[in-house]
């Protein structure tokens, strides 16, 4: 759980700032592999598949995506999502 | 970038210890509402289309799952979702 408490430490500081008012959506999956398994990994194709998935509840456009795959020495690879959402009610 | 270094730093340092060999996947999704956003949130449908889509690459039993969905003061909403998962060549 100590992820968690840092990430939600760190959102709360985000919350006294201009910054506020936006929606936005953060995924991060981390796949950690053992040395045995010399299969090709998956996060690229699940990275798109989670895409299409979240089509169905928010608008994802390019612009507002950022994608960021980082392959840690074979064994670790984090995929982090970082999506701004459209504000329906006052698109800008 | 803050929580990727964070979160890496603590799987390197996971990564002397003997749970090594398991493969895991730790997916967490953080959804920022602001208060204009008066639509029900779904985090929890999202965690059930993410399990499908993730079945198609993984075997995932609900022994090996462990979902926890946070509701900060209904402006943050935090899923995190850990997943063991079974080795093919060693199942246990």
């Amino acid at each position: 759980m100590a992820l968690l408490d840092y990430f939600l430490r760190k959102k709360e500081k985000q919350g006294t700032t201009a910054s506020k008012a936006k929606e936005r959506l953060q995924i991060i999956v981390a796949h950690e592999r053992n040395n045995r398994n010399k299969q090709p990994d998956y996060l690229p194709q699940l990275t798109e598949d989670i895409l299409n998935v979240l089509r169905k509840y928010v608008q994802v456009s390019d612009k507002s995506l950022s994608i960021n795959l980082d392959n840690k020495g074979g064994e670790l690879n984090v995929l982090e999502l970082n999506i701004e959402l459209q504000d329906e009610n006052n698109p800008d």
